[in-house]
């Protein structure tokens, strides 16, 4: 964790994530999460005038990726010795469905911290999945002084997003999986597009997809008004959103790439798309009508940009992530009525 | 074709469909369709109180399964030594597509009778599919003599929506997938609920997992109103639905049991299940929110059985098979608003 420089005070290394950690958490989630097919259509490949494949983490447990990280965190920790006596996390989306799932999967107690006007849906799912949730009032408390408290008081594990080594390995089993079902298929990736919002999914793709696939091209996908990843990478340096930006793609809205994760995506990923919440309701309809899956707007970003011509056009082969398909009946009517 | 008894004329056998036929198919179809994965979900598990398994034939080419029957059917005619100038077949529907995309895709000219006042978007999407439409007038034409015509003055080769050893082989591929997928988690199968409406599908799905795995009993599922595979198996015979039913399952309106279909599911199916029309809308709804998929009412209807509690009680493991997703925008939003 620390490296020593001649004369210098210890300096904290960036923690990372090599391919070695994110094939052991592949062992880990074998069989506890499900194995997302490579799906394809003659219909998709002609829209997009390329051979084109589906990811579809809709059909993940919980309805979306997150599922994986949160697994092979847990895990790790029961793994290395450690009691866990239970995990907290805050979030009031797919990864406090996700983190709620593999704790009861794994036998830990689980605590997530939801602002008290979360929709009332999403803290009953939360419950359901066997969670005890903590209310918060998100204009006058801090949900992270919360979760830290409680990970104090009672030394539980906290499960954070994005920013974590074993959550960027847990999502990076999917770029494991879009590797052999594509050396199955005989075919080599050339671009592979996904969501991205902290950046823990796409980091831990491009990890496994950069090492074996050298020559494929990766690329974050985020709503407009949200594109800290694309402008951090054209800058070198991690930049936030403006404060009132808003979007329909809720599962996208983290303010500026994390700590760990942004490093890993300079050196891996080829830029950033956007798509706007009007062509991101566009793609949840076409995923809906034409591949007959449920999409979120936030999970559809990556094929938005697609289907608005935004991938290099020289591809032969594209790989796109839908990364969730956690959307209320209401935006689902919505999208099918446009 | 002909067996000869002592003295009798020779008498017509019943065409059937061994497990080789579709081992054939499956060897045909590879490649060319599309391999649909077995899903499960810790949900759906605790809904049923048992272990549950998807297959997903709603992600198929061209929305359905049909694909793989009629691909099988026009390959298997190009195998056997003819040259096929084109082929013909009618359905407003799941069919029209299957059979326009397989021609398409083995380079053979289709035309496709349809009613002139099927859904615009359905002859839009046969066209798209690069077939030749054929209007006819459903109150005062015969398609069946309509295909028959074309087929005799053209040569064309009659593509049957299900009663045809080729077609039940072709959609038999399932029932191989599944078995083989089965294999792969270490489990047996004990119950196999899938659609039914001629019998192509149960039938070839029954030939084949009856092959793999003898305990298991298969069941079709049929919409309340047109449970004549049902009533059929009951009373060993060929029984006829009412005139008058009607029902939003559009995909299983057949009139009866077909003549090679009946004999093979008299043979190898446990009986038939129903559902109601409300009962396969809410299974369109609880696969939508739930299982992230888009499934077509007709296509739901063993979920709906599932879902019902209608599936034998003391199943350990219970396949479902999900056979299609090509439902109109208006028929999802209204049950996503049940």
């Amino acid at each position: 964790m620390f490296t020593n420089t001649d004369g210098a005070a210890p300096t904290p290394a960036i923690e990372s994530v090599a391919f070695a950690d994110v094939e052991a958490a592949a062992r880990r989630i074998a069989g506890q999460a499900t194995r997302t097919p490579l799906l394809s259509w003659p219909e998709l490949d002609r829209r997009l005038g390329t051979r084109a494949f589906v990811k579809p983490e809709c059909l993940q447990v919980t309805g979306s990726f997150k599922f994986r990280g949160a697994y092979n965190k847990i895990k790790s920790a029961l793994e290395n010795g450690g009691s866990v006596p239970g995990v907290v996390a805050f979030s009031s989306g797919n990864h406090a469905q996700g983190v709620a799932a593999a704790a009861a999967q794994l036998g830990v107690p689980a605590i997530i911290v939801m602002p008290a006007d979360a929709p009332r849906i999403k803290i009953e799912n939360t419950r359901a999945l066997g969670a005890e949730v903590t209310l918060y009032d998100r204009y006058t408390e801090d949900r992270e002084a919360i979760a830290r408290g409680i990970a104090r008081d009672k030394s539980y594990l906290v499960v954070p997003p994005y920013d974590d080594p074993a959550i960027i390995a847990g999502q990076g089993t999917i770029g494991i999986e879009i590797a052999e079902d594509c050396a199955r298929l005989g075919i080599e990736p050339d671009v592979v597009l996904a969501p991205c919002s902290g950046g823990g999914l796409i980091s831990g793709i491009a990890t496994a997809v950069n090492a074996r696939h050298p020559n494929a091209r990766v690329f974050a996908c985020e709503p407009a008004g949200f594109d800290d990843t694309a402008r951090s990478l054209a800058a070198g340096r991690r930049l936030e959103n403006a404060g009132n930006a808003k979007s329909i793609c809720d599962a996208l809205l983290s303010k500026s790439p994390g700590e760990i994760t942004f490093p890993i995506n300079s050196r891996l990923l080829s830029g950033g798309l956007t798509a706007t919440d009007a062509e991101a309701l566009a793609a949840v309809a076409f995923a809906a009508r034409r591949l007959k899956l449920v999409v979120e707007p936030g999970g559809a970003v990556a094929l938005a940009a697609a289907l608005q011509g935004r991938a290099p056009q020289a591809a032969r082969n594209i790989v796109i992530v839908c990364s969730g398909g956690n959307i209320d009946d209401e935006m689902l009517r919505r999208a099918l009525s446009s």
